[in-house]
């Protein structure tokens, strides 16, 4: 793919972005400088950078802000060019700029790199305070909610006091969501798409087997590859995990479009075929593992889908609907009719539930064959909802 | 489980069944001992086993001769209880049967393990005649038709020679399509379940990936453990490609239903949270695991979903349409309604293609939240349809 600019080097010994690599369009914020920033699930990190991206221009009241929230794999790049620093354009490139969905002109628009993550936010690939040396498994269990208190310190350090608008697809749908819940006085609009109010069995289900395959990788060596020479890292378990998962977000119906029945340089007849013989669609399993892993780090991997695994609005709050009571934003949310990884009854739950009694909250469907990658895909109409509700929210 | 007599022991070195193993019903059929048994896929095999088990009397015409066809994991025990040989009740145990929908006071039922199975069939764990040791990956790639045309073989020894049924669900529904193709004289009713006439895209994409994560286990040792002490076999690994599958036979309703977001043994905020903390789903699926690596063998695991991957009728036969011109039985195609692994479309496609003009040609769909597996699970409405197009057809 022509935007792949990393296709023709060898595997990077982790996958993660680091400070002696091009810093590209990122930006960064360090807080629990002076004492430790406290975790849901019990543990505690101090010096916590957090990378991220605007576009757009601060008004003076502060009032123009607008939060984009990343998916699993995503970063703070969600719109841009690829070059320096950052391997693929924007992954929301077609929705976020001057007179785009989220227009640029009108709106400065901040996406950070989640906790966890690792694309310059501190994350198990960055160094532990203590010795230097990389977390790996020593990095304790971030959820959701630690992510957006991260990005609470963020808003904080620019100066936004209350976000235009939060808006995110699946993982970041559930950020939007919990930013909406955390902190009610500070979101005006929530837009939650491809979304839930929690993981269900089968998205843990999904999530744990490919947890399971990436810790089975002899390379993975108990999280601790980080000295590992060049393509000698769990690459080969961080792509049969990503494999797992970009079945789930795509279609049946798309994949018999894309790849039918097709043998990779084989016919059945006249070539014969053994056990290893791929089909087309295997094929581009493989490209997109193995583009995952040349960007990504396989531990943030494992604590980023253990964060969404962990996604329950009702935690500690005593039930999902006290939860959801907490939301004041009027909220658009948004589904892919074909999604099979978060249906749309699940979005359809977050509308319900909703308490704030705002007529402009709604429900919109997108007709797509894309799966839940419809969310990334289809920025026409993606894009368009979004911004009939930004003005409607005005 | 009460029925899992293996659940206390030690992994066995291959889960295969050996002969030295406890014999249970099985029967035995061995042909090619004289000229190989050519493959569809260029290799060949000699001295082929086929284990087999039967129930009811063939009648004096042998025209009461039911053959039932298994699924990727089952076996040759279709029916009877679990014991010495046989770890668990037979997979349709409720179909067949005295005064059940397949009647055995009025059939004679056939069930054989398949080519490349590892209950007592040929397979890659049988022992290569050239040097006593097990085929492993030398074993040649089998293809849906080699399975039937080895039933083929065992259908004449028993003089057979038309199937008053030929039935099966998932793999199983692939070779009772192959039976009506490939020896269109020799069914004379066919009854396909929750099967499809080619594999698709996605249905390879989930096969690859779970063959992909076994043979990253470096247990596996590319295909040659069979020699491994007990407890150190490619485990892991087949635990993890079941659990794909395992996924994919279900329901997220199903898993909602049954699991929820409920800990294993935790409570998020007593007892703090870790990475590895599990969920109730993963417990689950870490048992269905765990419980077919007792009773399979992982390369019989391997070239039975290759086989699966590959099943398309159209191949060699110019095309779909004409292959399925070549059906002379009435068929009655079944689809579970919440499949998501062999969709409803699939099966309505079958019938579609019909070109035999049969007045008792017919779909029925099973409604049910088990997905993929009611077809194993829904024994009341699949065995009332089935019972119903056996008196139909009579």
């Amino acid at each position: 793919m022509s935007n792949d600019r990393h296709s023709d080097k060898p595997y990077p010994a982790t996958g993660a972005w680091t400070p002696d690599q091009p810093v590209g369009d990122r930006l960064f914020h360090t807080f629990a400088t002076d004492r430790p920033f406290s975790l849901e699930g019990g543990g505690s990190l101090r010096n916590v950078t957090i990378a991220y991206e605007t576009w757009g221009t601060l008004n003076e009241d502060a009032s123009n802000a607008i939060l984009v929230c990343h998916a699993w794999t995503g970063d703070s790049h969600a719109a841009g060019r690829s070059g320096k620093g950052h391997s693929d354009n924007g992954w929301w490139d077609g929705l976020i700029g001057p007179g785009h969905a989220i227009d640029t002109n009108k709106f400065f628009v901040v996406c950070s790199n989640v906790l966890g993550g690792c694309q310059g936010s501190t994350g198990p690939s960055s160094l532990h305070p203590d010795d230097g040396k990389p977390y790996g498994l020593r990095f304790p269990v971030v959820t959701i909610r630690d992510m957006v208190r991260a990005q609470g310190h963020l808003a904080d350090a620019l100066g936004v006091k209350s976000w235009r608008a939060v808006i995110g697809g699946s993982m970041g749908g559930m950020q939007a969501l919990e930013w909406a819940i955390l902190f009610p006085d500070r979101v005006r609009a929530l837009v939650a798409i491809a979304t839930s109010i929690e993981a269900s069995a089968q998205q843990i289900a999904w999530g744990s087997i490919g947890r399971r395959a990436l810790l089975m990788d002899p390379a993975y060596n108990n999280g601790d590859y980080y000295d590992a020479e060049p393509d000698c890292g769990p690459w080969n378990g961080l792509s049969v995990a990503r494999m797992i998962a970009q079945v789930t977000f795509r279609t049946d119906t798309r994949f018999n479009e894309k790849f039918g029945r097709k043998l990779v340089n084989k016919n059945f007849h006249s070539d014969g075929i053994d056990l290893f013989s791929q089909f087309d669609v295997e094929g581009y399993l493989g490209h997109h593992g193995d583009r995952l892993v040349r960007r990504f780090d396989a531990n943030s991997y494992l604590y980023i889908g253990k964060a969404m695994d962990l996604h329950d609005v009702s935690r500690g709050r005593g039930s999902t609907e006290l939860a959801m009571a907490r939301i004041k934003a009027p909220t658009l949310t948004m589904s892919i009719d074909s999604d099979i990884l978060y249906p749309a009854y699940q979005q359809e739950i977050i509308q319900q539930l909703l308490k704030n009694a705002d007529p402009r909250n709604r429900h919109e469907t997108v007709s797509s064959i894309e799966g839940h990658d419809g969310f990334l895909m289809e920025t026409v109409a993606v894009g368009f909802h979004i911004a009939q509700f930004l003005a409607e929210t005005d």
